[in-house]
């Protein structure tokens, strides 16, 4: 935490309200007198620091032309560094709206994968332009960056690293780290290669300064076995490796074993947001990535095409139904009891549903382990389908004084409960299996099967038992 | 990383298999000959390393003798690692059934946090065992941190800091620093109290190596504006923090502000999957802390009642559809079309829930922003319903050659999917003003809200235009 230092609290205004404030009250005034914003802020000659995730926070609740005026005067670093926080479509929002300098002055001070991040958001010409505006070796660095796959591992690496050659000591390793420390935020690691650039070993500051003074550092890595994740691994699949081994930091490779760069714990936490918004949303067929700030439009387009596949399944179960018309003309009692079935089935696979696509996200995939998993759900369905079907046998008989009714009631409950488990712990092992994600709509296809089934049990044993 | 070394690949066994080997396949011989586990596993001089985390995914799959009799002949050091690491129903076994001076030397050897966790889990009188067999001060730490509520900062935070008094040098404090470290894990930041152990500062390992020599830490950490949890925040609420400000750890503090302890980024990562899986799991009415590796009749149990208040709901919604028998036996494609109705504003609804409650979970809570997303899912509910509706108008109207009865169809799918966009959106907020959890089996009762309004809408606008 190197940078907190008094917040002057001489208002009601949070600190980031104040920061921003003489700027977003008046901005060309602002301009007129040539006071940037962190002038503004200081007073008493003290530094009033903001954090970059507040001042975000702050800034996202202002206007867009409040927010560029507010960008174009603060210091370019915090500048870069409220850019990085800020929700991805305020970001493009706001450099689209700066003029290309200030905006390029602002990327070159961004760690290069969160540039990369939002640069990746902007339309193509409008990214040329900037990069266009950036040091040569800057911009070959994000386009170099920009061209991974955003969601492997090399799409979120960040490339500034403290490399460290082992043939050096390591005290001289403890002084040349102290040296490049100046430069680069957060050197959780340093990581060693060989005159090839062959990734080698990893040795975090502690073990530095623990090491006794003069151990050469080939000597401190020998017959270390790193653990690094190829640079085009899927990010989920990194977030859960450092997750399950509790690093800082994972270094990323090439196929040959060349160093590229490092995924950080403060990038998984966010990609560990993401994945668990991913499940909740797609389960249910919204855009995995949707949140409340994603325009409302963007979200229609998202959502529609799952819910016309909805519209096509809820069809099918309907056509079910209509096999029966006959019956429920007949007895129109069984309309009224047939979406107690299927609603109760539904909600029992998706309890089932739920509880794998989790298991899913957070451990690698055990095939075994994972049918087990299924096996466990259709006991669970069969004794809470037991219990549930003696409580429909009992409400359906004495509500229609029809024993019958009660007893295909029950029958079709306990039935459609037990698909309904199974079918919620296998649909994601099934997508898995067919290389989908295992939560992509998964709810809609098990309502689907509950449904139709539910509808086809309850019916059908009725039409037999009954008439 | 300071512990990878060779791995001795003999055969196709994973590292994890190799090291159990031995004692996996006969436990009682390796007794005998008084082989144990770590040993058994050396050769050639050179230690074959298995990073705590795999040893524990391993362990997880033997029996419960093997397990406990692996636990029983490793270093206790190794042991106490994997533990930590054991799935909660497992490592409860494991430590039930070992003799409790064993379980007590694992315990010994554990960090505080996870100890605790562990005994938590234990049934009362055999944690009181195992404690009295513990050094009178550890157990007095232990029984310190089982008073916390296990879901706040303190029930989650670790007692081992490095603690650096603010009248002493920079030079001084690293030196004090780099013998602390040996015994302590991961000591990503000191933390400078004054003389009544009041929390004054922080400074990273790298702030110290940046200082300049001599500088008085007192004047290190002058003006800082140290950000700390109270020890009694939930501990979802800490992760939040954590991940909001990208910090390695956050300090806990009681209410004086004097230091208790500190919760560290590891902890958090295992939080975030806790609360993520709650949050899903919760929204279908099962157990937030269900896995696949629950007991399967405490699933049950646990599921039951949502179950149970499912039915009572579904059977609010079927006296709804009871309410119009008569018009149903008059015209049964009424029975056809209407699940397609609830089913469909289900679906819209728990699209809306998704986003809404993936919102709560990753920002802090802002009333205005959280209702102007309750209007943008009510814009999407409006167009999405508006384009099914033209779907379901033309598709009733072929297939029942009734225009009237696509007029309805469409009428009520409208008003439903509306309807239920806007449930879905309010329900966590809802559920938030009442003090409860905002996911707790939300899509249970959306689902009573679609049901109920569905059917009453569409068989209401049937009966009054078609009979």
């Amino acid at each position: 935490m190197p940078k907190e230092t008094t917040v002057h609290m001489t208002s009601s205004m949070t600190p980031a309200e104040q920061a921003l404030k003489p700027d977003a009250e008046d901005c060309s005034k602002r301009e007129e007198h040539g006071i940037s914003i962190p002038e503004a802020c200081r007073d008493g000659g003290e530094i009033s620091f903001v954090h970059p995730a507040d001042l975000a926070d702050h800034l996202e609740n202002l206007s867009l032309e409040k927010q560029v005026c507010a960008m174009r005067h603060m210091a370019k670093e915090d500048a870069a560094e409220a850019l990085a926080e800020l929700e991805e479509n305020v970001a493009v929002d706001v450099l689209e709206n700066l003029d290309a300098d200030t905006a390029a002055q602002i990327i070159a001070e961004m760690d290069p994968d969160d540039a990369a991040d939002v640069l990746d958001e902007l339309d193509e010409d409008h990214r040329d332009v900037l990069l266009g505006h950036l040091e040569k070796e800057d911009s070959e660095e994000l386009r170099n960056l920009l061209n991974f796959d955003p969601d492997s591992a090399a799409g979120v690496m960040n490339t500034e690293l403290i490399l460290v050659e082992n043939n050096l000591t390591v005290d001289d390793a403890i002084a040349f780290i102290r040296s490049e420390m100046e430069e680069k935020e957060n050197p959780y690691y340093a990581y060693i290669v060989d005159e090839k650039d062959y990734l080698v070993g990893v040795l975090s500051l502690r073990d530095l300064m623990l090491s006794k003074p003069g151990t050469k550092i080939s000597d401190a890595v020998a017959g270390q076995n790193v653990i690094s994740v190829a640079y085009d691994m899927d990010k989920g699949e990194v977030a859960a490796l450092l997750s399950h081994y509790n690093y800082l930091a994972l270094p990323v490779v090439d196929y040959e074993g060349h160093i590229m760069g490092v995924v950080t714990y403060d990038d998984i936490m966010d990609i560990m947001h993401e994945e668990a918004s991913a499940d909740m949303l797609g389960m249910v067929g919204a855009d995995p990535e949707e949140t409340v700030d994603t325009p409302w439009l963007e979200s229609v387009r998202k959502r529609l095409p799952w819910l016309m596949v909805n519209m096509v399944n809820s069809a099918l179960s309907a056509w079910v139904v209509y096999m029966f018309e006959g019956s429920i003309a007949q007895m129109a009692i069984l309309a009224v009891l047939m979406p107690m079935i299927a609603n109760q089935a539904g909600n029992t696979g998706q309890q089932a549903l739920a509880v794998m696509i989790r298991q899913l996200a957070t451990e690698r995939f055990d095939q075994k382990k994972a049918w087990m998993a299924v096996i466990r759900e259709g006991k669970i369905g069969l004794v809470t389908g037991f219990c549930m079907a003696v409580v429909s046998f009992l409400g359906a008989w004495l509500f229609t004084s029809n024993v019958l009714v009660g007893a295909v009631m029950a029958g079709a409950l306990l039935c459609d409960m037990l698909l309904g488990a199974v079918a919620g712990g296998s649909i994601p092992l099934f997508f898995r299996w067919l290389g989908r994600d295992p939560a992509q709509a998964s709810s809609i296809f098990l309502t689907t099967i509950t449904d139709c089934s539910g509808f086809f049990i309850f019916l059908g044993l009725a039409t037999i038992a009954l008439f």
